[in-house]
């Protein structure tokens, strides 16, 4: 078995070895800049943890894994341009380095640069595994566009919400297990369960996303802590804050969410002062720690020796428990 | 063997009945408008026709020829948001009827869609489709990004001019092609002169397109004569009069193209009068009759009994023959 630091730099290497060609640079420069920003790289690194899961071929397991990394790069690109973003990791983004025009062009060719990738897995597991990342890809996009639709609503649900999380987020952390499962041969039983382990763990990872973004402390969180709540973005804690506040205290958080003029500093302390009254960190990380739960109950059920399941075990406390 | 009329009602039977999801409807319903508006299907229906060509299941070459139509109005819809276009076949485009982010991502699910449907394909022969339609989607994301650095140079040579309508247009009149091939059973060599057949049968294509903007008859034209004049593109004609003209000519033409306001009858009237004493016509349809040449002689290349080979033979004098 290898550790999590070892795939990720299995992973890291790889990245910084792929080849593009020198023309037309409008379209390959801002795929190699995108690709060098760096990040976790979580979500090629779980392939190859779960082909590893299931004693296969690391080495087999690097193309796909480079295809998801590059499916969420692309996914990154384009979301960039949808939501107006100026940053991505410290530094500005395609779209505003480049234009708009270069960043959907480039996304595009990483989206067909991800299948090249994909359809070097063995021929008999391809239509499988193709089936699992179109399925998944139609799916990010799916909740992208729910993401956006949320931006002009007044009321989301809370189901609602989890649904969209599970598309934009979850889904691919599933997928991506599910790939590396069937690189390493797992029959489909045990290939399903780790599905449901990524789903599960990949919600509890985007609510914890969600708490952080309000609590985490600003030493260790790497991003401006309240960003959710100056843009009122609508996470778990606010609408179960919505749902929750009562009289006064919905008069205060609604005027807060109408403001069009006020000090951030201001604003975040205030709303986090009112989810602390509501008892929203907690009530969020119940709910965290019962997705978490049913992932880590999926993932026990797993037909595979114990010792296999170190690895990918240490992952999911790590991502529950992280602070960044 | 099937008439081109026919094989063109097939796929416009089996686009009608791609069935969409209901939600999230601002993903989905560009994608069913954008289908809708219609067009030739003239990409399509030549994977159907390849497919006759050396005998093959019709049926079988349904949905990749579906895929081949879904990732052209891909491109579409991307490309009219890049080139800031307003209408598409008459109608408002994807991104001016919603917006540019529905635009974007509706065309990013397009073109899953577009692999969910090439996956279909026999088992045996899915590796080649993909290589070939993979290699075509890059291919074609290039000569849009070439098409759009164009726009920003002074100086374009014929020959760059004609590698990048070989790659926005061509590669995919010869990828549609080829696919129908591989699900004909055809040899690796008769695919591969079925491909060369497509590639400069799409340059002659396009050659004509040109042509046809400056001089096809109003009337049968569909769309406003003389649109490249106005927007001054760098089309084979103006890159060549810009080459021939000499002289006073040249002062004009050159005119012309810097000045900023002007009637566009004024413009269509007398750049094309600078054409005609250049021979622009003659010369453009002479290159277009040469690349017309090197697909017929590739084609007649091709070991098929001589009956099988009328529709394709038909099609490529309908394209180059053609008024709109």
């Amino acid at each position: 078995m290898h550790s999590i630091k070892e795939l990720q730099q299995i992973i890291d290497k790889a990245v910084k070895e792929i080849n593009y060609p020198a023309t037309p640079n409008e379209l390959y420069e801002p795929i190699a800049y995108l690709m060098a920003l760096g990040g976790k790289r979580l979500r090629p690194a779980l392939v190859l943890m779960a082909t590893d899961l299931f004693g296969g071929d690391i080495e087999a397991a690097k193309p796909p894994a480079l295809a998801i990394e590059m499916f969420h790069n692309f996914t990154l690109m384009h979301d960039d341009i949808m939501d107006n973003a100026p940053l991505r990791r410290g530094q500005p983004t395609v779209h505003e380095k480049w234009s708009d025009s270069v960043a959907i062009l480039s996304g595009d060719v990483m989206f067909v640069k991800a299948y090249k990738l994909m359809i070097q897995v063995k021929p008999e597991i391809l239509i499988p595994v193709l089936e699992v990342f179109n399925k998944t890809a139609i799916e990010v996009c799916e909740g992208q566009q729910i993401d956006m639709n949320f931006e002009s609503r007044n009321e989301v649900s809370i189901d609602e919400y989890l649904e969209m999380i599970r598309l934009k987020t979850a889904v691919l952390v599933g997928g991506a297990l599910k790939i590396g499962a069937l690189i390493g041969n797992a029959s489909a039983k045990n290939a399903d369960l780790l599905y449901k382990f990524g789903e599960n763990l990949g919600l509890a990872f985007q609510l914890q996303d969600d708490i952080l973004d309000v609590f985490g402390d600003p030493e260790k969180f790497g991003k401006q802590v309240g960003g959710d709540i100056i843009s009122n973005k609508k996470t778990y804690l606010l609408i179960k804050a919505l749902e929750l506040a009562k009289g006064n205290d919905l008069a205060k958080l609604n005027d807060w969410l109408s403001k069009k003029d006020f000090i951030a500093e201001e604003k975040v302390e205030a709303v986090s002062a009112l989810y602390n009254q509501l008892n929203i960190r907690e009530l969020s990380e119940e709910v965290m720690q019962s997705y978490a739960k049913v992932a880590l109950d999926a993932f026990e059920q797993i037909d595979v020796d114990v010792e296999n399941k170190k690895t990918l075990l240490n992952f999911a406390e790590m991502l529950v428990e992280r602070e960044n």
